[in-house]
């Protein structure tokens, strides 16, 4: 097959010129900053061939570059070669390394542009910045990825159904409340939210059109008078849904029409907005005579601490998803002990077959990692149809996996030996899971942050002269995306800003290493932020591990835990035991018994 | 006696009145924005009686208010009693909390006052972007404070003079050359330095114009054709050193004169300086037609990174300072056993004699703090001839010295078991050398920050319900200031700068825990990063203990600390023996082999 990518570039460059644009960014992004994005908004990946979930492209006249982070070094490698393209490795995850590139190669007079549906206004501004610096400037009118286009799909038109209260606990009357009473401290007579999650989780409604992340395409514009706007496809809501919304002062209006909405605000309107979680083209539809208060959106914060309600649907999840699991990894032995073919694609039907068999699941939470020895070393590997391994009775595999139910989302990631196990795979399995242990038994006093916490996971790597290029954990919404904010455990920035991990707050805790060539190590467990102690140094918090499903001990070298560490190793898995058995019999509960049992 | 804040606050309000000023801001600072001050400049002392070298002092009509951090509440809550000033407890150390209240406390077209000689130049900036909010302005050219001060202390005279080559170790001609090629890197054609840690090692010259900090008061200017003018009280110089400094291109003119030097510049001088390390009142003598270019002080990352020979030196210098501690520590011990009374000032005195009698001793390089068991709690404790405690054979001392050499600069912190010690004590201090031994053993990625590694130090507390409220390391000058930047090991704040730990950055390792009312722990030695590793996942650094002195082991519950914490502590204890015997005999060196002895 031929490589399709150098005629698109080519196709970019003869716009290029004809429009006058010395340079193009095409970053990932949509019109709601989303982290995943519908097919519609994947020009990044369309044309350049890199299908990571996170990454930029540059294209100037001579240059063609893409920005990554160490997660897809390998695979951007593998997928840009012969595409003309060049992997530009990020120094820092996420970090906006292009613009100082970009800083440097577009010339006085010039002229970038980007698409004004994908672009944070926030980051409209750095760009702005930088430009203006070198005498260039930035044009977000000009979308020219889409213009050379021919088969874009189509915006998704999946249902928006609602979430039973009996899940969603809070009615989302009370929650519209909640978000008015944080808007008048802020002195905002209006509030504009663009950010998928935090409208599902407002109006209580969720949808499926972007993959995995039970969403729905948007915007949420709160008004006086307790009216609220809901810019949606009306086509996607059945009748009643329409009456239900309604009845709590929802009104709804076309998808497009918040462009026409935002226009005909004026004086004396106060409009609270997001900057980082609105595009260019939306803010550049408010009237100018609109007063802007720019500050996080409330929503985001208030659906970041978990209820008690929704703490205990997870807590039922987690043993549900916990028995799904250890039948799949005990089918999985079974198939390979029987001698049958395996292969990392049959992971993640097996998994499927037994998530999807649980009550209240919906979906996968995330494309499911299956990687086998090497490609346990390539962090978001993910195992097609025309490449992928087969199992043998001896090495790591490496399964990151999550379910969407209707009572919570997990997101788990296991590694299981096979069969025979060289002294290196468990040495850094254990090395991780020493990690792992550290940051899960900590305590921390009220207020901190998870970048103050982020080093006690890395510690016993670093002791060894070893690392991982990821965050240590991100939030996790309640039947909503995998990954969400405001908090997250990841290693300081300069000029950052810390988020204190609050009580009933969830996060991954995933430290990992890996070894290109060799093998991959991710043990990840979720857990929620719980008040721990009250001393007359303050208060102390700690978490509480949610996720229910044992570590493979043939890949733990039990010399190398502490007391402690082995205490905690065991006290998991007595927990996961009592747990889960109840949901399992026969060869599944024989299995979960050997596995829990003290090291 | 009565307490004369009162009136002299009464003073001050009659001016304020006079002058239609609402309110006025007394930090703790003098032109060099040095931390410990000429008496010249400690308005803010006199002001409000508070002796802690950290606070900032806000007076209004009706209200005045002294911000300071933990460290210092207890001795500022007895030093204000009665004074009219209310104690203001900064939840973050350092943070400009102050700002916060005066932005609500002046009002539209009020004024605030503070001397422009005492106030940073962001400092400036971010006081009168907040007081803009509130429709209130700053005048920095009205120095209230001192103009109600009548026994004012003049400036100090003391002798500038050279630090030896030998000692020194690079020439001045050779830092100079370095700090051009750093300023032709920026574009700078001058280039103005107030502070005078980085004038000191810039030009190997050093005072005693600040207690225990040997540098003089001076200010620095770069200028073209390798002119450098010092701007010094010439009457400190010896005519030879003048000569010296004059064959190195470095002319001297009057202290005052920098001022109307900065006014003399113009088109097309681009002048560097770092707005947070140069005062107001500087800053305003500068001509405005010069092009100012902001950055922070090349020399201050120079000479925090010591030399391979500085090294060597402070090694030495190390040795002799372990030796002298040794001998004082037996010596108070011996006293106490005959039975002799000894009080907190004695072990100043003892330490004081022990150390002077080493070759290159110049002084102290801070006020000693002997804390006896409840003092101990508080951590800037300072005996003083008015009130201090007399010791008992139990219980716990806490000691907080250290030296200014020739070769080196010292800071150390042990806490002696004086006799009998409460399993609470030994739990206390135990946990507290877990986290300096976390941290000491520390191997950390290149790269790595204070604030990344901080929480390693506070864990082992954390877990027990306990912390402590200062930072965990600081940087130490090379026969300068004991505490010095770029590097620190704190907590990160949200918006901060990370600064890397390189190899060759001294820091101090020193967590704490202060029971008010009952004892205080602190245990401190200083290191050196240096390389450690290279691996495959990049390079690593590590921390190498400079500080040769044993930990007591009565104040040590050997059960609590795991075989790798043992194996470092006995390690440490065997280093410390090997490199001190050559240096003592007879009891001290019983003393000290009984001292180093394994756990």
């Amino acid at each position: 097959m031929n490589n399709p990518v150098p005629a698109r570039l080519a196709a970019l460059r003869a716009a290029m010129q004809q429009h006058g644009v010395a340079a193009v960014l095409v970053p990932s992004a949509d019109p709601h900053l989303s982290e995943y994005l519908p097919g519609h908004w994947q020009a990044r990946e369309w044309l350049s061939g890199f299908t990571g979930s996170s990454g930029t492209l540059v294209v100037t006249r001579e240059h063609a570059g893409l920005w990554t982070d160490s997660r897809y070094f390998a695979q951007a490698e593998q997928q840009l070669a012969g595409s003309g393209i060049t992997l530009m490795k990020l120094r820092v995850p996420h970090a906006a390394e292009h613009l100082e590139w970009l800083q440097q190669h577009v010339h006085e007079n010039e002229v970038l542009a980007a698409a004004g549906d994908s672009v944070a206004l926030t980051t409209q501004r750095q760009i702005e910045r930088r430009l203006a610096e070198a005498g260039a400037s930035l044009r977000t009118d000009l979308d020219l990825p889409s213009a050379i286009w021919p088969d874009r799909p189509a915006l998704p038109r999946a249902p928006v159904v609602e979430h039973d209260l009996s899940y969603a606990s809070i009615p989302r009357a009370d929650k519209l409340g909640r978000l008015r009473s944080a808007m008048r401290k802020l002195g905002a007579t209006h509030h504009l939210i663009s950010s998928l999650d935090d409208i599902a989780w407002l109006t209580n409604l969720r949808g499926s059109d972007v993959e995995c992340n039970p969403v729905f395409l948007a915007h949420l514009l709160m008004q006086p008078g307790g009216r609220v706007t809901l810019f949606v496809n009306r086509a996607k809501l059945s009748d009643s849904l329409v009456a239900a919304l309604a009845a709590d002062g929802i009104g709804i209006a076309d998808y497009a029409a918040i462009t026409s909405a935002l226009g005909e605000l004026g004086t004396p309107d106060n409009l609270l907005l997001d900057s980082s979680r609105v595009v260019s083209s939306i803010s550049a539809a408010i009237a100018p005579t609109v007063t802007r208060i720019e500050a996080a959106n409330p929503s985001t914060a208030f659906k970041a601490v978990k209820s008690p309600a929704e703490l205990e649907h997870i807590r039922d999840v987690m043993r549900r998803d916990g028995a799904a699991l250890v039948r799949g990894f005990r089918r999985l032995e079974q198939r390979l002990a029987a001698g049958m073919a395996v292969t990392e694609l049959d992971v993640d039907t097996l998994l499927h077959e037994e998530r999807s068999a649980q009550p209240g699941w919906v979906g996968e939470s995330f494309a499911t990692i299956a990687g086998y020895q090497a490609n346990g070393a390539l962090p978001h590997y993910r195992a097609t149809p025309e490449s992928h391994s087969t199992l043998q009775a001896e090495g790591l595999l490496l399964i990151d996996s999550g379910g969407q139910y209707l009572g919570g989302t997990t997101d788990i990631t296991r590694v299981l030996a096979l069969g025979e196990t060289t002294a290196e795979q468990r040495r850094d399995a254990t090395l991780v899971l020493k990690g792992m242990i550290a940051l899960s038994r900590a305590r921390f006093p009220k207020g901190a942050s998870g970048p103050q916490l982020d080093a006690l996971a890395r510690a016993p790597l670093w002791a060894c002269g070893m690392d991982y290029g990821h965050g240590t954990g991100h939030g996790v919404g309640y039947f909503l995306n995998v990954h969400e904010g405001p908090q997250s455990i990841r290693p300081p920035v300069t000029g950052g800003a810390l988020v204190a991990l609050e009580p009933g707050m969830i996060s991954s805790i995933e430290p990992g290493l890996y070894k290109p060539g060799r093998h991959g190590i991710r043990h990840e467990n979720l857990a929620v932020v719980v008040e721990a102690d009250r001393t007359e140094f303050g208060e102390f918090n700690a978490f509480e591990t949610l996720t229910l499903c044992p570590f493979d001990r043939r890949a733990i070298e039990p010399s190398m835990l502490n007391p402690e560490e082995r205490a905690w190793l065991d006290d998991y898995h007595a927990g996961v035991r009592a747990a889960l058995s109840p949901l399992l019999d026969g060869a599944d509960l024989e299995w979960l018994n050997r596995h829990c049992a003290p090291l």
